[in-house]
């Protein structure tokens, strides 16, 4: 049985990640933090793993905790991260890093969206853990930055069309819209029920932080720079996000001829579901599980695409992913633990 | 008092005609028709009016309801609400249509996305009842074709970039969403609460029936034909939509220079609300108005703006615009019986 | 026009006094307090109420708002709320109190389920307004101790039975659920969207505060001691409060004959409607009103009535039953302001 | 592998049978029906279960189909479930039923509460497959009469209680609430999702079919026929039943003192989860899980105790419950396939 740690397990990712990895064959969870709630049992602090999990919350002691654990899935904020995942990896632990400090390959950009990076010399070594785009590089590395919720609905969503070079890169509109578990568990007023049920609205205009790193993976599928305009809204739901993609085709293309690229494409992944033509995924098909579904429409009239990609932010855009990454770090089968049947309705 | 008709009024439309008309100071509703409910009080069919509304629901009687009703407001489905309009129009009544069967101007196109036409001799004359771009025509008319919600969002939304040609229409993407009270209360499995809660999608997409309405107003205020992507969504919510909408400045304009000429454009409009700098639109800051909210943010990085508008589709998207039309066609004050605050939250 | 101060206006409860004030024919609002949000204009804490309210948030200064506001309104937390009002009324204010402050006439049972009392002798002189039951005092009052709306939604369904010592009070049980505006607008994990949405749960079952509330008036209209039990549940909706109530009746009693008795009882009462036989209340047909809806059913297997009744808890339970106080209070008319019909869907 | 066939596949219910069933190991779902969805790949039905689930839905061929399966699921309304079972038990298969044909053992009663019974012979076979209560006896069962939603809630909740004489039952009050999908999958106006969003009522009072399984159940526990009022409400959420429970105990209990009968009484049971002193069940935690919560209070003020039980209605209301009792009939490990871990948020 390997030997994982979660830090940070008191926000709505570290619960995810309990939730799934419980149902992992091979992996004992032999810690789990939160500063919040140390000494309390996390079956208090989250009754759903009630007769799950029987971890009292540590506080974050990384000498203590590299000695038992073998992986270490940190779910804690930007800077919070860095700050102690190179003492980790110096303990000889390897690391699946759920925040955004290794995410962005250019130091300066990463400094122009978030804040100074304190441990820079890490981002070359550190790998983009978007299985589908980067798998082989996950499997040697020691430290994987998990993708962004949104970048991962936009990357898979993106993928068969920027690598076949079929879309004018320049025309990229992303419209997204998450629900509301990517705001996390801190106790804010914006975050409250009154403030979210029977609202809808875009935040954050073209200043998401989730923006370099979305254009950093677009233009690596391109081999050219892409500049985006990236759109979040705030669903009234918990979980999923999906995301609408318009872009202009550089010559026309049938919605059945791009179906049949993307199937091909994705004919080996078992994490991706393309949409039947006629259909569009919705985000209640794929909650609890680590899918993403794709559908599109080629619009003969303007000559656009219009792609459609759903998952649920707390799996394949966080925990499901980092497990996903786990098992290819540590050679198990990429699929363990994350056969999940979606829960409709 | 005027005396007005509210024919097919057990749906969620005509329900909140009755709503907003028996608040309104000039008004008489000598008549409400429903087939399914003939009989029964509409204080039954919608609990919520009790004490509000005495009538009872009658049969569609064009000319017994003619000898009464002075104003007619049609909230059928189109098609059928063609089927009664001349009818009305030709015993001397004024019409309001909720449907979309006179909104089209060229016969053709409607023919193209709806069906034959019954009655294209009454395209011409009838005015599309937006009052904001159309209040001249609207006073003088004898038929108004009220606009669609989705078209009254994107219309206040691009007026004053389209009139004023700071876009080029032609890179316009529009990206809507729609609360699900915009679906009627027919019953339909897609419309169940648990079809819909903790759920979105994208529908229609490239084929939904408002991309010629929203084209032709646009066109109109481009001054030349405009053709755009239109993708609707349904959210989780009773009521409220709210579209985002992207188009590439002709040259470069900052926030608060576009902020400031709608400020200007719509300084007279009581229903309008251009939000302050940084902030954007949410559907739950409009709920039971007939406001339209307006935000917007110029991207440099890219050189487009985002345009955020936000309102209740059964108010400013159906019936209080209806109410709206009605006092300009009446010679009452254009505000009279809408002068609704927000129920937030 | 009467002049109004709203102190605590950033709350769910004050921003609702505002909603309602504004629409208030009698009523000039002189002053919105907010210790949190001081300097900021109330319609940029609540963007909906843009266009209808222009005050900025003051300091909380009894001194300075006694000269300008004759009737208050204090919408803060028990003991905060008693550590001004003893100087608004002394500075020659009448009061209208939404806390609990005064509410309980027996300061002992204040003080065990809150705190010590600071102002106990005003306890003697302030009325309970709850106006279909107290009306003649309220007219007459300095000191309005508004009703919470647990307890109101209990008094309105239970009155007849009690009055008419149709129940054995001691077999009463009372089974409330709350929407979550009631929780306030306080940044708080439990009310956190993600811990509500898709939840239901019972909370300080056998101990939650407005327990003696209840009981206090429920032993006045019994003319003896009556002990409940009382179980708050908490609604994934932002409004609405539903009590389902369920006692012994004396003798058998027809479901028509005890609907009877509550039309009779409550024939005058403008914002009581009694549910026709067969037909229960619901809280999506109140919300936004003062109304409080009430229907029953005579159970004659168990010789049980069972009584539901609903409203708005912000409204009738809050702000719009404090407006009603005020009518009464000023010598308006009992309705003035508060004519809304209800927002359905 | 065992083969069964899922009868009505394309309700709530009947998804949720397949959901569950694709995760378990010793299963084959040879045969899914649907009158109406025939010839369509359930897949396309439900787009959650692309990849889990390649039958294509049959038409309901009770001999062709007990050719092929081993134990029947039917997931059909009453009265179309016993018009197949007699056929599918004479061709040799097992049936866990989960309509309310065979729930009575009362011929009289089930014919008062529904219509008249097709196959009273077999009531005396049937097994109520309430696992934690009869478990024996659905070892050996040919056909499982699988338990309501709101039975089960209530039975479970209150076993412990009536087993042990500790109150007295002619004071027995059960509020429950459900969620929206017990209302099922046809299209009724009712269960639209403007209907129910935002919204909460009581139904079916003193008048509910579950009524009289829910009596049964209790007077077998009690010893002694047991009549009690059961209110049953419609929550706005997707999933989950919350039992509030109230009776006057026959002498002082401590709730410490009750909660450690429970925990004795359930210490075998791996789906019954016995809440902290303190702590209440939330629907929330048992969300997709077969685990009922159940937390409790004794009053001392009045006598009474409040009990609150939580489980997943298409769970452990329905199809996981279904699961549990074929694992029983079949020899199977009773947990075999319900591991899941509750999704939350």
């Amino acid at each position: 049985m390997l030997k994982v740690a979660v830090i940070g397990a008191s926000g709505y990712t570290g619960a995810e990640l309990i939730r799934l990895l419980v149902g992992h064959p091979e992996i004992d969870i032999c810690c789990v933090t939160s500063r919040q709630h140390e000494g309390l049992p996390i079956s208090q602090v989250f009754p759903s793993l009630a007769g799950f999990c029987g971890r009292v919350c540590e506080s974050l002691d990384v000498a203590s905790i590299a000695t038992r654990a073998e992986v270490v899935f940190t779910a804690l904020p930007h800077k919070s991260a860095m700050a102690v995942i190179p003492d980790f990896l110096a303990a000889g632990c390897k690391v699946v890093d759920l925040s955004a400090d290794y995410r962005l390959k250019d130091q300066a950009v990463y400094e122009q969206w978030y804040q100074p990076h304190t441990s820079p010399e890490l981002l070359p070594e550190a790998v983009y853990g978007l299985p589908e785009l980067f798998r082989d590089e996950i499997g040697t590395a020691r430290l994987v930055a998990n993708p962004g919720c949104y970048p991962t609905s936009v990357a898979l969503g993106l993928a068969p069309l920027l690598r076949n070079d079929l879309i004018d890169p320049t025309t990229l509109i992303i419209d997204s819209k998450s629900g509301t578990s990517g705001a996390g568990r801190g106790a804010r007023q914006g975050s409250l029920y009154c403030e979210v049920n029977e609202g809808f609205k875009a935040y954050a205009v073209a200043a998401h932080r989730h923006t370099p790193e979305i254009e950093q993976t677009l233009s690596h599928l391109a081999g050219c720079p892409v500049q985006v305009n990236f759109t979040p809204h705030l669903l009234p739901v918990s979980r999923g996000i999906l995301s609408t993609m318009y872009a202009s085709l550089r010559s026309q293309q049938s919605t059945a001829d791009l179906l049949e690229l993307y199937r091909q494409t994705y004919v080996d992944e078992a994490f991706l579901r393309v949409m039947p033509g006629g259909e569009l995924p919705n985000i209640a098909f794929v909650r609890g599980t680590n899918f993403c579904d794709i559908g599109l429409v080629s619009d003969e009239r303007t000559g656009r695409v219009i792609v459609v990609s759903a998952l649920d932010n707390l799996v394949k855009g966080a925990a499901g992913q980092a497990i996903q990454n786990m098992n290819l770090l540590c050679g198990f089968n990429e699929q363990l633990g994350l056969g999940i049947v979606p829960l409709f309705p």
